[in-house]
């Protein structure tokens, strides 16, 4: 049963199970109390506040524990914005940052009537430290940047972005909870956010590390815990288990990432070459050693989820069909690739070559039929080859255009329709795709960029949008 | 090892533990998630829910689960308080609420510049119905009464207030965090907020409930999980085990609160025969099972509670000097009773009757010893007259008058000072204690009112205040 969504919760670790059953006779009592139980809770979570901070790399009185990492970015954001309302209320993020990162700043621009400045990235899924640089502004209160992404994988130049920051005087605050179990997050950050089941760990356990020199102003009713940062009662056995399993992962992180880097090479070589038309997305060399993300033209990502499941293979998708909002992955978007048949793959630790041998026998299997179930265009030889009529479609008339009605229908349909016809408009034709479905947005230009056809760009239409395509090969 | 301190956190259950285990391995993955470890995590967890709506006594969906019960306090009152800020921004409370909701309460009356009434409570530590009904107005958005007291285990009327909430459009949240292991709350409540590790489930689980029809905003950065009123990752493993244990502790709660209910009951009864110089507090018939205050004249709380945690007993204090804030108990306080030498009882599940007389053999030396490192007055015979000298002091003179100057002395040492002296003024005069301890404006009324004497008031001086009492027998 092969489980690859490591990047959305992984497995507990034997270490963590082991810490947190040792820890819960230990650790129940307020740490807060003088008698014997409360001083023995106190001393595991101090000790545990130590161990943290050396993974990290702070000091343990920079290093605060929180109820998860999303609480752990809110209160980061939420405190270290407070304590700079005098300079301003801009917040400077990239626009592949997590949804709790772009949640607390749209909520902060709302509550303070200021604006977030999206720091654009590129195909990869990479910032630009000079676009960083570009964004703030005098009144910039704080800049965040993920270390990588959780979606593609890409690392983000933390280290560089995190000196332009120092230099203008702004705070940088680093979601590192994709990575910080491969190892620490280099740089002069000034803030940065965890989560422990991401790595292993339990649920229920977030790092809020503030550099000293870092103004900080803790928001929320005020409370003594966790040096006034996060109120509530400490969850002392988790907190043991979350960093034992943290040492723990860091031991085998070495090995493992060159293990899992070989694996991910492997999928990300294999995939194009068994099934056709797909796009590898993320930096293939500065990326996550587990991570490789790819989109499948003519299919949704739901219904690739749900045959992988049925073949044993847990796996995530960043395509609109599979999330309640509609909209495909803010991070595909960013990108501007294809997000149709979007899926992700991160492999937790010890993940086992056969594993993946397999999920590549099964893939194009999955693909291919549930590309049939929609009726997309079949390949005829080689993956490369546009799809459509074989032909190069009827000539003469002088660029003739072609509608496409696809109101109505969502992802991967409109983009399947345009395949269809396309072979039908001679080349210098252009066919136009009306679609009120937001993925077509994203994926009708990502389909031409793949076919090397010319997206002429969107016009408004009586209903929805038409997309512009225009054949020319 | 006796732990007496259930209150501050009860020790995990064994149902807690065995839930806890169980579930690690079900329900570790995002319950959002399409694949079948996701689909277990959600079956956990619409169980669990469905279970902790049954103990609550409401819907499922009007049930979500927090990060403890703090969390569940704050995100109630601020997403009640949001949603009725059209009606106003007035917050009642009664004065002896948790610190979590005294805490929110004062961090909404700063952000919005409106106020906070605390209803008074009655020397058991009760608030009445009528004096509820008298503090709401026009612009109260949300009335707060707990079920029981945390600090005195005084059961609170909160089916009557509730009523008068109910007929007056205010809606009524309940800290339900000491009582709920106990039984559900009655009464027509709008939001109810509770803790699992006070009823032995583990840390980091809370529970708020929010009637349908009562408005709610949810406050913070959007999150998706947990009908978008708390953020971040669901503990599912801790969830499970919180409401197993829930489930567990109510199947044990009839019989275990008639079997506390007599252990507490020859506490309260055998201390005052014990130990000299003793107030008893809180209601001694409409209160927790398992709880029991008693303070002691002349002896500090954080001495008291070293000793016994050296006789192997593990009790806590509202005493001023076992706190970081150097004020005593805001609950004693408004009370109007004792708070030096305050030990506060409270019995888990399962404690032994040779656990309690033990208790009761050891307390009266662990007191006696402790004041007499205070060189606190030794009472002569009986432990309910008057200390001090044996006399009736020296006569004659026209109400002379005798000051104390106990500035820079912190609690008990103002009383014990006041006692010293007390009989050598003739009856008639009186004795004005010069301090600056915020105790002392408690205590020394107390111990007037033990001592029938008469209490004069405070009056300013060049340093601390002068409290004034009138020796009348």
């Amino acid at each position: 049963m092969p489980y690859f969504d490591a990047a959305s919760s992984a497995p507990l670790h034997p270490v963590a199970r082991q810490a947190l059953q040792a820890s819960l006779d230990e650790g129940w009592a307020d740490p807060a109390r003088l008698y014997r139980e409360g001083r023995r809770a106190a001393l595991l979570l101090d000790a545990a506040r130590e161990a943290a901070a050396e993974a990290v790399g702070c000091r343990p009185d920079e290093l605060v524990f929180t109820p998860s990492g999303t609480n752990a970015v809110h209160s980061g954001m939420s405190g270290a914005l407070a304590a700079r309302r005098r300079v301003g209320a801009h917040v400077v993020v990239s626009a592949v940052e997590h949804s709790s990162v772009l949640h607390a700043a749209e909520a902060h621009a709302a509550a303070t009537e200021s604006t977030v400045t999206e720091v654009p990235v590129d195909r990869y899924g990479a910032s630009a430290p000079d676009a960083y640089g570009r964004a703030l502004r005098e009144d910039t209160a704080l800049a965040c940047l993920q270390s990588a992404n959780h979606e593609v994988g890409t690392e983000q130049p933390v280290a560089a972005v995190a000196e332009i920051c120092r230099s203008r005087g702004v705070p940088l605050l680093v979601d590192a909870a994709q990575s910080l179990g491969w190892g620490k997050v280099g740089g002069a950050w000034s803030l940065l956010a965890a989560s422990a089941h991401k790595w292993g760990g339990p649920a229920g356990v977030g790092l809020l590390a503030v550099r000293k020199g870092v103004r900080f102003a803790p928001q929320g009713p005020a409370d003594e815990r966790e040096s006034g940062r996060v109120p509530g009662f400490q969850n002392i056995p988790a907190v043991v288990a979350a960093v034992a399993s943290l040492r723990a992962v860091r031991a085998e992180a070495a090995d493992e990432a060159v293990r899992l880097r070989a694996l991910v090479d492997r999928i990300r070589a294999r995939v194009p070459e068994l099934v056709p038309d797909v796009e590898v997305v993320g930096d293939p060399e500065h990326r996550l050693p587990h991570l490789v993300t790819f989109s499948c033209l003519y299919v949704d990502g739901e219904a690739l989820l749900h045959e992988l499941d049925r073949a044993d293979f847990s796996v995530s998708s960043g395509s609109s069909c599979t999330s309640s909002t509609l909209t495909p992955s803010h991070v595909l978007r960013a990108m501007g690739v294809l997000s149709e048949g979007n899926v992700r793959i991160s492999l937790p630790l010890g993940t086992a070559e056969a594993e993946v041998d397999r999920f590549l026998e099964v893939l194009p299997g999955v693909v291919s039929g549930a590309r049939e179930r929609l009726g997309a265009p079949v390949p005829v030889s080689a993956p490369d080859e546009t799809s459509g009529s074989g032909g190069p479609g009827p000539s003469g008339g002088s660029a003739p255009s072609l509608v496409v009605d696809a109101l109505g229908r969502r992802c991967p349909i409109p983009v399947i329709e345009l395949a269809k016809v396309f072979g039908e408009v001679p080349v210098g034709g252009t066919v136009s795709v009306l679609s009120d479905d937001e993925a077509a947005r994203l994926d009708i230009p990502a389909w031409c960029e793949m076919r090397g056809q010319e997206y002429l760009g969107e016009q408004p239409a009586d209903h929805g949008v038409a997309y512009v395509v225009r054949r020319v090969s």
